[in-house]
């Protein structure tokens, strides 16, 4: 099943996706450009794969790590599907990244690679921006890399884990204005999902509410104002985001 | 200042009252009616007054009350300006409450009336609608007279403290569909603001984020489906509220 986070009449409701609709809680039907679409999932600690699929790596221009390049999101840089994204002034190359976002559905800790979907309750799509001016080093995506106020749109839908029966074997897309500029495939990943649950459990908790952002595949480009990127997972759907520019903050 | 807590742009955002528009904290200047208004405040514990002006007390046929008569209300009763409320089919009489909510600022315990305005962080409106299809007594005015899904709408607006100059000399009104039906003065309170601040922080703690709802006067009358109830107060503003019907949603 599709679920969603909506605002609509007053109020912040779970919804999930019926003939086309959104069904809230209640029962009631909304068109889906009636509401304001919120991160599906409240994160609670985010990891995000850096370099995580050998050809994005490659057009990177870096060896592709020996072991999970992992680095961590704040709260503040989430937004819902249909949000907005600041470009900085100060950013020259901001470029997306379509990933496939896993949603930890139970306390995981020393889990083995063949027990490690039992700990998933489902998945949702991140576009992962990355303001490459302030890129420090292979190491060190810092906080003006990833981590800006709006810098990670998530969404439109947490699909339930048993609704994806190869997550493993998903096409990932972007499209800017239109155009078809991404396309991989999460087969590609050098780290698949149980490896990574596997290895983060190894060292931490992994707690409910907590998410693993996959990494993104070769093909990103540079993104403009006024651009709108659509990032899309099979079996998932399209994350609606447009690039709006710093004149409208005030700070 | 106005402030309010708006869903937009697929975010959740504090803004201000700008010149007939809503600033969101990074400076976007926004429309009323491009956001979905949440309540202003997110409530921790709820404390309710009943019959705290005389003449209500005796519209409804009850002897004024000695001490603070005062119930909870949980978090899923608070809905926001522009939302909807849900007149159940087994309701027979459903009628709305402006009331004065208070908004504490910090803890509080043991506070004497002389400093208990300290403790106010500021105002916003509530209409506290009540099924009186269930109301089995005086003092227990249960979960389904009061706590009702959507069964509170508050806001549009939180007023911070010092810019409401007198908060036992203003005017409250109820408008159904235009027409003015409920009118009074919060200097008609049984017990005042710094009275309810000392009376509860006499055997409680009040924390930041709790809310105090003072009280309704009288003017109470029976809403319909269909209705658009407003709900005012002077130096706040009008909190606009729906009545629906059970035929919308599905339990």
């Amino acid at each position: 099943m599709k679920h969603a986070r909506v605002a609509v009449y007053g109020s912040i409701y779970q919804a999930v996706e019926q003939d086309g609709k959104l069904q809230l809680e209640d029962g009631r039907l909304v068109d889906f450009d009636e509401v304001v679409w919120l991160p599906p999932v409240e994160a609670q600690t985010t990891f995000v794969l850096g370099l995580n699929y050998a050809d994005h790596a490659k057009e990177l221009t870096f060896n592709a790590p020996k072991e999970p390049l992992v680095f961590l999101k704040g709260k503040n840089t989430f937004v819902g599907h249909n949000g907005q994204t600041r470009l900085p002034h100060d950013a020259t190359h901001m470029h997306y990244e379509c990933e496939l976002a896993v949603v930890i559905g139970k306390r995981a800790k020393y889990v083995k690679k063949e027990k490690a979907y039992e700990y998933v309750s489902g998945y949702t799509i991140a576009n992962d921006y990355a303001i490459r001016d302030y890129l420090e080093n292979y190491y060190r995506p810092n906080l003006r890399v990833k981590n800006r106020d709006g810098g990670t749109p998530i969404g439109p839908w947490f699909v339930d884990r048993d609704d994806i029966k190869d997550p493993m074997n998903l096409s990932l897309r972007t499209y800017v204005n239109g155009k078809l500029t991404q396309e991989g495939n999460t087969r590609d990943m050098i780290f698949d999902i149980p490896a990574l649950i596997e290895y983060l459990s190894s060292f931490m908790t992994l707690n409910p509410g907590d998410l693993i952002l996959t990494g993104t595949p070769e093909g990103v480009t540079k993104v403009n104002i006024g651009d709108e990127i659509i990032t899309e997972i099979e079996g998932i759907g399209q994350l609606l985001n447009q690039i709006v520019g710093d004149e409208l903050f005030n700070r």
